[in-house]
């Protein structure tokens, strides 16, 4: 734990929160030594938003951390009217904080006449005031590109790798498979560094435009312990079928990681019901009690909360986050 | 009804309508002799919307119809995705057409420390890719100065003055009571237009500090038959406080008219019992099936419809909108 | 009387003052214990004006009080290019001190085919390179959202209230009168804080479409002490004909107030011979000596340099202005 | 004269004029077969202007032409009104035509401390509205570059080249003599362009720093008829130094041009008591009655409403300008 | 070949070329039956390029086509310069035409304090003017999310495609490799509709942190013909490597596919030494004649004109681009 | 010297350099007592360049050193990538230092159908990230309007002058002659400074519209020294011909002063070969060790490394540049 900063150059630290992902908020808070600054957020019986706070920001260095998951499009209203809120208020430099940003699937036109909502996000969160945002893991990294704003990108790459070696020395001929061909390139960063073979699951549509899919693995899994890893887990519909793949392909104990455990309907039940040994995971979002229950003996959430906490205070103090990663 | 137009320099009308309102779009487009343009939404189970035209809208004048109740950030999102993905298909022109502009009440800081809501959705309609605007009787008339691009804020007043004049000859010594204070200068015009005389009620925080609030009738009822006049009904709190009010001060009928019929809960029950004899209301929001059948003996829903559809043509064709009200 | 201050992180305070109000901004500079910051403003044989800076303000926290009174047009301009001046000299952050913003009553499309030209002076200050603004009792709380920087609108509500109630002690039955139905909620506050009741003035145009306009008063005012309360005096043509009603209605003592005295011909005259005991306002604007003179027995003129001079202190601080209030 | 043209791709041509300088305004509408679209121009007695279109310019191709001389800044705030409301009615492009551009000699800061108010004008006239702007004559071409629209900056050269070779045959040894070295180059224009050798006058400041200036004549017009060449006279004060010194050097007989006739105070009888026989000017600004009358013997005025017109309607019908002019 | 077309509601095409690539763009122009209009380039002493266009583009629908090849920095200048000129020239619309889209790989921050350089050429061409840009097989697809305004990113896919299929019946047990893990996923799409099986090429850096990259086969290649797509060729290095891998791996006869040959030095002699049998690529670059002589017996360049020719002529007549491709 | 500062309210100074003229950067860096931030710039094979940071840049007060000399287009890049890359870093402010702003001759549209290529310049500096900019001797002081950044647009007039009085006294009746009717005015300004007779040599098409200039004198020369000004030498050609011209009017020895050596093929040999005495130029651009072998007994160097230096120290420190020269 850190002792609360003194007043720098672009004023004091203040944290605020949405309702996102408030156990974050509260776990980042801890790290940086203070406290969440008071918001008062009422809901309306027609379902506008209001924001009040509790005293003033003027001139202070403002951190409000909102994750977007459900309810997505209420969670980045109250985002985006925080966010406004501070900048009506004169806050000093005001950095979106959203470990997981949602709509970053909707990266770019691959079918015609479609959005590119994560840039829709992007100049919304822009245009209500932020100066700087910080996130985790973009689906694509070149979302970074969608924003003129600076911001911090950061990865759980290194938390999830420190904890996968903790548990790789028991593992028999381990593995590490990408779940999807579009995370192919992290996929091979897990394998470098942690010295293990890579193998690739690819989907394709069936010729005859029906809407099944086939799955092929490339590469060699037979015999070996896999790391199946992913940067979200949805509905768990892919992981099910890549896991049967894999299952039939010859793997032995399944290790499943992931940055964002997004666990829409039915996640929690498949993942429950799966052949797999651990679950793998960082709390970029909020898990609920229940999916807690479904998947207590399998889960493992790694906190990203002294990642974004020490982030922000060298991002206050002007000191470089490149060189946490001795980059 | 009108024959659908000719290509002319903004290409052609094509009609985009999203979840908000469908029934309104239908009769915008029935108004105007043509179907709306189909468009897949989908909705994904991390609740992310994806938005896919069905086919392309390069080069034609495009109207989106969006209404902006219930779910009020969903309806939201979905208008801008549907601005995005029509600009991204390189739309000649834009009209984001929004019958009723949900947060209009977050339009300026009455106290410190809260947000303009109004003026980041205006920012969003902006940047999302609307060129232009079109929307009817405005909490306040100066959130037209909240857009930087040009729009049509249309009124409902002619249709419902209209109509009271078909049932004012059977009140008796019959007056227009404003349901608020705010609303003072627009219900001096129905008094003015109808030329009947005006009281207003007055609300008071109790000076305790306490967050009770009294109501004061300024002007007389006693022994009137009332039209209540209000921009729109949300809870229906005020509307029936303020029909308490009225009857203690010796009011006989009560007529209620508003323009936007919001029927947040517990609207409909409370309408259902309070000794009024009509509703009065358009179309800007659906109702939903459960509210018409509670309040079905007393609800006047007047369509807007045709008003809407009048001046989509007249702005695509460059024809004067003021005319229509010999302005 | 303050201490001037050190410098912080937006430099020191600059106090830059236009032609529009110059002893407003003696008293400001008064308060907070400094000079007002030396400017050339030179007006050439063609109008054009050329302002040159005695010193640099590179990286100070800049505050330029205009008001803009008559002449307006020059007044604007003046401003402009003051914060044009500063921003290409690198002034560290600069703030237009408004106390009464001209075209205020320009705030919407009331009619087709009118301009918004409150909202192409807000463009106009933030294009000429403002950072924040701060103004007084805007004609319409909304014209806060046509600004995109942040700003502080104060009132002098609580200036105007507190002198009353030194004085409504010897009112008898004193009730408050708007002078105009757009002033409605104002006048209720006013009524709400001195526990007053509330009486309005209604203004209608004559069914026959001329261009007379009838008063009606709703509420009472028979023998009563009458406040009427009103943002601005302009011409004092509402306010003579508003006087007159309120004396056929049997109104006793009448004390005028308003923040803005605009007091344009012949507001002197006019308010020289009607009927009241005191006018009360403030000095957002200057009066003439001429005025004055005429004015002389009755005029009772509040100074806001207090106001805004702790509020520049609070700004340049960084700390909240809503708590001066209470609030 | 040409005949009104049918509607185009930008909507038919609309011409509107403020009250900068209204007889050219005419002429161009005459030479454009067509009458000045109607609006009413009201000043209320706070001298706030409202501006109303009198019929719908939604569509059309609008041109407003409107001269900022005196008084200045009445004038440019008339402009950007009237291009703001035209903006907000949806007109289909707008094109700012500016005969004269007032502040233009505030382009650059040659002192230190100082604004570049051209260039404020250029963002103002952008942010009201502008599309496109046409102009004459800037005293700097640089200032083309301070619009991010695109523009015609016309000149009228030709027009008085055209007019001087005229004149220049009964002259005896002619020679262009440039009243300023900043209009150096322009100066070697119409020496080349008529054939006729050149001489400068030399302004200096005398090196005590003193305000008196020194004047020298580099270059010879002994016994020569000089024409003395210049973008503008405001107060005809340099004009009549360099006269002087020019009859001190030998000069015979004096014609004086320009563009510009800003004739400031006081300018007019300056000209009429000064020993030249003929002064060449433009209509781009209204000359008064009385400074008419004063140098009736003296001036001619050549009008620039054809130049004008013909590109106005070159630019609505996207035609070349350049062409006009064998370029 | 088709015929020119008339003016529509964006004027008539008209097309102009920078020196990027001026035998596609004549390709092109032949496809739409007309001319590439003409202007001058002109280089001067020091470098700095002049464009002077030989006819006005007043209100046409123009379409500048530039690839940005080498020399890189000059081409790009180019192109901006054009872009500029044609919007001071009032043109009606704008579509920047870059086949080949250079900086394309800088498009994210993948190591602290690099540039999103590819974000910084969007920005670029927006200012300069374009209103619409076309391009190729971005690197990634996500780059379009850097453009805020609306673009045709095409595939030259189905070129490729076509022409594999008539060379894949003569192939033994093909299939298709991808050259780098960022293309897995296009490569997938490659094998999913020639129905081939895929196998990827991943590379790694040596964990000493060695530059050194070994590079691993993940799937099965012996005995097999190969197709190895990728989007670019750069140097030839990845290739060369990959290709001794294949064939160590033991594949048989290797096609090399891309769509942009760069062909950066030593990229065709490379390539003339590699154990091939034929490169396919496309003309989106010039290919150097002397590059040509290298490759003459391999290379089979197939041209993207008639593709880009009808995007045109769809964007100009506001037609779908999509329906070209069954979409 | 001077020693390194303290951090202050834009963070501590920190000095980056382009490879645009790395031995003024250096010099610059001196003067502070500082030495340059590390940046690493890779060129690949296909041209691109990349650069890296080496260390962080975080809320510093940065300035870019980059002259824009040849090779331009590869400058230019340079300068904007750094500083797009030192925005992405968080910078705390950047100021881009640009001593020789090239393109700058492009700065009006002095002919139909061409661009303004310095105010796409100036567009492009904002765009990439500049908060700020400094430039020496602009060749139109009215760029300095084309950016809407505020700027220190300084001069070395004092520098050269200062260097010139230390020569004049051994001249024999010194007179300045103006090499360029552009430069008339600044011409003017060093004869003033000097107190010595002006002479102007003016240009002129031949009548015949053949590309042949003629040049002419304007003022006497005969039997004088002669110190011939201009902003820049770029060939020398314009040079070679007004020292023919000013040696066939009688003129003695020959002194050619500049601020920008362009010095572009093949300005050095002509120089070489002019009955020159002497060429006073700055360091704003590196001179090749090539010219300066070739030019050796007749240069001589001005540094601008202290004036800019001991700028940026100014601009950090909130202090006045304008007092360094008593302005």
């Amino acid at each position: 734990m850190h002792k609360s900063r003194e007043s720098n150059i672009y004023g004091r630290i203040k944290l605020y929160a949405g309702q996102g992902n408030p156990s974050l908020a509260e776990k980042i808070a801890e790290y940086l030594g203070q406290k969440l600054s008071g918001r008062k957020i009422t809901e309306f019986p027609n379902e506008n938003l209001l924001i009040q706070l509790d005293d003033s920001a003027r001139g202070q260095d403002v951190f409000v951390i909102q994750s977007t998951g459900r309810p997505v499009h209420r969670n980045i209203m109250e985002l985006l009217i925080m966010l406004q809120t501070l900048r009506l208020d004169s806050a000093g430099r005001i950095t979106a904080v959203v470990p997981y940003l949602t709509y970053a699937r909707s990266d770019k036109k691959d079918q015609p006449r479609v959005p590119i909502t994560a840039r829709l996000i992007a100049d919304m969160i822009e245009i209500a005031g932020a100066d700087r945002y910080m996130t985790l893991d973009l689906h694509a990294g070149q979302i970074q590109g969608f924003f003129s704003i600076p911001g911090d990108v950061l990865t759980a790459f290194h938390i999830i790798t420190d904890y996968i070696e903790t548990i790789v020395s028991d593992m028999k001929d381990p593995v590490i498979v990408s779940a999807d061909l579009g995370f192919a390139k992290k996929g091979r960063n897990f394998a470098n560094d942690l010295g293990l073979p890579l193998a690739l699951i690819e989907k394709r549509r069936s010729k005859s435009g029906s809407k099944t899919e086939a799955l092929n693995l490339v590469g060699k899994v037979d015999g070996c312990d896999v790391i199946l890893v992913d940067d979200e887990i949805d509905t768990a519909g892919s992981v099910s079928q890549a896991v049967g793949l894999l299952k039939k392909k010859g793997a032995q104990e399944i290790t499943l990681t992931c940055v964002h455990p997004v666990f829409s309907y039915p996640a929690a039940e498949r993942l429950a019901n799966l052949p797999i040994k651990e679950i793998v995971c960082t709390d970029t979002l909020p898990i609920s009690d229940e999916d807690l229950h479904l998947l207590k003996d399998k889960l493992t959430v790694l906190s990203i909360a002294p990642l974004l906490g020490e982030v922000i205070l060298r991002a206050h103090e002007g000191r470089s986050v490149g060189e946490m990663f001795n980059e």
